[in-house]
């Protein structure tokens, strides 16, 4: 097999231990027992139970590791080999972990999308073998004829070997002649055992024996935007929508709310997510405040789909026609920005299902159809969706619903309560959809037990809401985020909504302004996908009494707001988001998922974590660090020291290192152990780049 | 298929949750998903990697796990359905964790030998979906008509299934006649939604439908001898070894060892343990005390197998004949006790393999044989094996040895430093040797790095040494015991032995007489497997020098003990030693792996754990539990409050229960926090019986 080199220009990965492909040589013959002869065990990425393909997003970061040991004292190296989805074949060294478990690692930005295939490959290393006894024995004077002689015949060995450069077999022979040489001196011999040239030439190409390969496995590698991305939400009614002279309010339409374009995207967003846009029902509807008794006027709830003008593929007429939806669209991708549609798979009893198809639901003894409902709880104004009377006739229903709007430019969709349908539906749609369309990304609205939440991920949603709402502490977001990049992020990705038009947490009803502040940049440096829902930038903090919502909720009214008035006003977070935005997009690290770290302080409010993408496996080839300094108590003004691992980045413990807070441009000299003062009310976090020197 | 319904005394099986057998009915179609249609995920018994079987041993009470939930808030159950060697089906119900993880469990006890297949089925529990919705609906007065019809159609439903009897039919068509008669009162309707009876019936045949069903898993259960032993190491030739006129030691042979037998069997114990029984190599033999000039008349280390005399497959001449070995097994056996031989890969120069197989070994350039070492170290009487050059011939001589110590009566193997052959090794031989002796037992001598070790259990072997002997303190041993009962019950069976001959730990050589009393104490009660090395009961804790191991080591000479006059003394622990293994045998409790709660208190030297089995699962018929409270500083007397999690045995915190010490037969009235005094010179261990009113 041609060995050839690559560079991270022409490669469809990016790696720090990329060694010339050589072919998986005489592996073990025929296997007879399952442990091969060098144990490869617990791979990874890997998903629990393995019924299921780890998956990873183009340029994401992906640690591959294997526990890989053999009997006795000799030495070992570990490779993977990794297929492309095209073909490409790529051979990657292992470092051991060194952390008495025989853990192996590198990491490897898969740059291709689609499925990847890879292999552990462990061998003997037998010039590490030999390297490590000749250095303790002749320097011991135990054996050194022998050693000398083993040395030189596994030069010999290797420079038969055609596949080396011509200079370099040359100086394995030399090497070779001294250790042969009766007149070469301790001291020369000792040279060769420790001369790195030839330590680098058996690096690049390890002189293997025992060959063992393990099982070929996949990993899904996904569009970046599966995994990367600042989502906004908006409700198109609103924006645009007016006060008529007669106290009622015209709906906003798709043309009225392009004109609020051009300011999300102004705000550094990239993904922009509507709520349904169908026709809302008419039977049951729901007034404002969640009430039962509709004024004239109120449009109801756009999770209510449908009515006489039709369900899941129509669009609402207030908003527009389906011309009008497209040309929205196209103006949002001019601005950079790409549609999210809503993807709620209930019902209105006034949806054209209903009378099509009452099998899709449930008829009750007395002929009436069951409304949702958490007994007693009722939703009279959505029916669930049956999925086991027909269930072929749902599948394909839905489908066709997820392929009109794919046809009309939407490769975004936010599942409404997916954890209220079966989990076995979700996989076969998500699969049968990707495989038409790899790059369509569905968001879980999975706000539902561990279990069920991981088991959408695993059966093939993109991307996840998660408990970040509902993590405030200091102690608490150390747990979650570390969850996150260290324990689901082979199959779950998060998507950090710091507020939903369901939730409103106690956090921000009652942390003030800077709650807002502190939970958006905690969204978004803590994962490379958050979301914001239009309103959180006006500090909209009012709940209805009793609940974890918006009082005057939008899902069942309009909401006119005046985003240009509140800025100029100097009451809008929008600047502080466009700054968060802005650090996003010019910081790899924080487009990433599982380098997290956290560090400590001694103040209980004070949470501290870093960011980092080493330079060969960055975007850019430089390596770059982020440390997020946030006071996560809106409250107060704290004041603490703060204590880094700053070898995450490095820099040796003690030693000086610049850092910039990106927020407000302050430039300080840190080490190890440094004092911050973080007043809740001015800036509550520092977003701090770490300038390294190399 | 018929339902039977059977009773523990005629089963395989112990369990707490038998239902009658049925057939996993429509199971669902053809299956387009990975997930079925109600998600089955996570099930337990398992291993790392999936890819060897769990195991368990007869008699062992093993959780039955797995994870299932489904969408929305309608009930599920689950069962999971065993399949005995012998081809006998039963099936159990699981319980809700209720940990906010949708874990279902429940215990069983497997009896048969063999390779047992379970599987996990989920169902919709239509039944108590229904009652759930009922009692909160028909309270709250919505849906009330309609309800009763659903209730009157699942209790139809129910009445025809004729596996139900006669009894139980009528009073299903009863209960829907009451739901559907107008006047019956809302008491009434309420009164069959709560009926015990009806609850009772559908717990024991349910009312499914989406049956699903997991794939087939197996779990191999093997002899209790696998789990349960109190073991003791002796060598033979110390035993009736005699001090000759000239100075000179004359060996003890397999004849005089025998009248050692009834002081071992007396002490309780299950299993002797034998070092080598072959010749010892005379090349570069090692002398007293690990030295390398031998005076005569000594005898060598046992582990340098193989002289002019013959190899693994003859017995040492100081020992006797093969006739006398087989007569000292019939002897033990006639005790009580079960013979185990040392299986140590490896051969002393003269071994007559070195001469008949050279390529068994590594021949180095200069054309000697490479000795074992870790370099510069040398082990100059031992060859290691090399397993590559020839690993067919290896293997069938290993087999072959094997084999011929099995044809005299063996069938438990302990095996020497495991971890420096192949893994791939040790699963062929001990498959190829499970396979026409299922009863045989390998114990792994695996002192090496957690991957390894757990390995070699992984690929086959029944029992392995563990870190117990360097687990002193309480965290570390809180830590450890639970480890084991957790983490790797599912494929590691622990052999606590306290000291052997290469370990007596700086605890045991500074401890004193308490030392050895609190380690004896914890291993016979932290798991069923313990082992004693002789000499321990004599408190023999001088080390060489700089070593862990004892001085005047055994390995390399004889040693004359007089145990009935240290006994006489009072200098012996044997009394101690023979309550402990009394103690196991009359308590069930202790004969369990996985049962080990630990419990609290306020010293840091005090710990506390508690090991219980239910009646139904235990061979007595009756509960059993024990509670250790041990004092882990040999050097002080400890006061302090112990806090007991009694629910643990069924008593609720504050109320009352009687314990009775089963060293001292003191009794107490505890309760759930108690003062404890423990001191090391005299009892440093409560081993308390909790007795149970039930």
């Amino acid at each position: 097999m041609a060995t050839t080199t690559r560079t991270a220009r022409t490669s469809p990965w990016r790696s720090a231990s990329p060694i010339p492909v050589r072919a998986a040589a005489d592996a073990q013959s025929e296997r007879t027992t399952t442990t091969p002869r060098i144990p490869l065990a617990l791979p990874s990425p890997s998903v629990p139970d393995g019924k299921f393909r780890p998956s990873a997003y183009a340029g994401e970061v992906v640690p591959f590791r294997t526990t890989s040991f053999r009997e006795g004292h000799d030495r070992i190296g570990v490779h993977v080999r990794l297929f492309s989805p095209s073909g490409d074949e790529s051979l990657h060294r292992l470092h051991p972990l060194n952390d008495g478990f025989d853990r192996w690692e590198t990491a490897i930005a898969p740059l291709e999308e689609g499925v990847w295939r890879f292999r552990f490959e462990a061998f003997a290393d037998d010039f590490a073998t030999w390297e490590h006894a000749a250095d303790v024995k002749i320097a011991a004077g135990v054996d050194v004829p022998v050693m000398r002689e083993m040395g030189a015949q596994l030069f010999d060995r290797a420079a038969v070997d055609k596949s080396r450069p011509a200079a370099e077999r040359r100086q394995l022979q030399n090497a070779a002649k001294t250790l042969r040489d009766p007149g070469a001196s301790e001291e020369a011999v000792l040279e060769v055992v420790h001369d790195p040239a030839l330590a680098a030439f058996f690096a690049a190409r390890p002189l293997a024996s025992l060959q063992t390969v393990g099982p070929d496995l996949e990993l899904l590698v996904e569009r970046e935007r599966a995994g990367v991305g600042a989502w906004y939400e908006f409700f198109p009614r609103s924006e645009g929508a007016r006060l008529l002279k007669d106290g009622t309010i015209k709906s906003g339409t798709f043309r009225s709310a392009v004109r609020r374009l051009p300011g999300v995207a102004a705000m550094g967003f990239d993904v922009l997510y509507l709520p349904p846009i169908h026709p809302i029902g008419r039977l049951n509807r729901k007034g404002r405040n969640n009430t039962l008794d509709p004024q004239p006027g109120d449009p109801g709830s756009p999770w209510a789909i449908g009515a006489e003008e039709g369900g899941h593929d129509t669009v609402h007429p207030d908003l527009g026609t389906l011309a009008d939806f497209r040309a929205f669209v196209r103006a949002a991708r001019a601005e950079g920005l790409e549609v999210a549609l809503d993807f709620a798979l209930q019902a209105a009893p006034d949806h054209p299902w209903v009378t099509a198809h009452p099998e899709w639901f449930t008829t009750l003894p007395d002929g009436s159809i069951a409304y949702a409902e958490n007994p007693p709880k009722k939703y009279q104004d959505i029916y669930p969706i049956n999925f086991d009377n027909d269930p072929d006739g749902i599948r394909n229903e839905a489908l066709r619903v997820i392929r009109h709007w794919i046809a009309q430019g939407v490769k975004i969709f936010r599942v409404d309560n997916p954890h209220t349908k079966p989990l076995q539906f979700w996989e076969w749609l998500i699969a049968t959809v990707s495989a038409d369309h790899p790059d369509v990304v569905f968001l879980a609205e999975a706000f539902t037990r561990p279990a069920p939440l991981q088991g959408l991920a695993l059966a093939g949603f993109q991307q996840s809401y998660t408990y970040f709402t509902w993590r405030n502490t200091k102690l608490e977001l150390e747990e979650f985020l570390t969850g996150l990049a260290r324990d689901t992020a082979d199959y779950l990705r998060p998507n950090l909504f710091v507020n939903t038009p369901d939730i409103l947490t106690e956090y921000l009803q009652f942390g003030g302004r800077p709650a807002y502040k502190i939970r958006a940049a905690l969204a978004a440096t803590g994962a490379p996908t958050y979301g914001v829902y239009a309103g959180y930038e006006l500090f909209e903090n009012v709940a209805r009494p009793g609940s974890e919502e918006n009082i005057d909720n939008e899902k069942y009214e309009y909401k006119l707001r005046d985003w240009a008035d509140a800025e100029a006003r100097g009451d809008s977070l929008a600047p502080y988001l466009t700054r968060l935005n802005e650090i996003r997009r010019q910081h790899p690290a924080l487009g990433q998922l599982r380098n997290l770290s956290v560090h400590w302080s001694d103040d209980d409010a004070i949470l501290v974590f870093s960011k980092r993408i080493p330079g060969e496996l960055s975007p850019t080839g430089r390596s770059d660090t982020i440390l997020v300094v946030a006071n996560v108590d809106p409250h107060s003004v704290r004041q603490t020291m703060v204590h880094l691992d700053t070898r995450v980045w490095g820099v040796e413990p003690g030693e000086p290192f610049e850092v910039e807070d990106l927020v407000t441009g302050e430039q300080w000299t840190w080490s190890d152990h440094n004092f911050v003062k973080l007043d809740a009310f001015t800036e509550p976090v520092h977003i701090l780049h770490v300038k390294e020197s190399s």
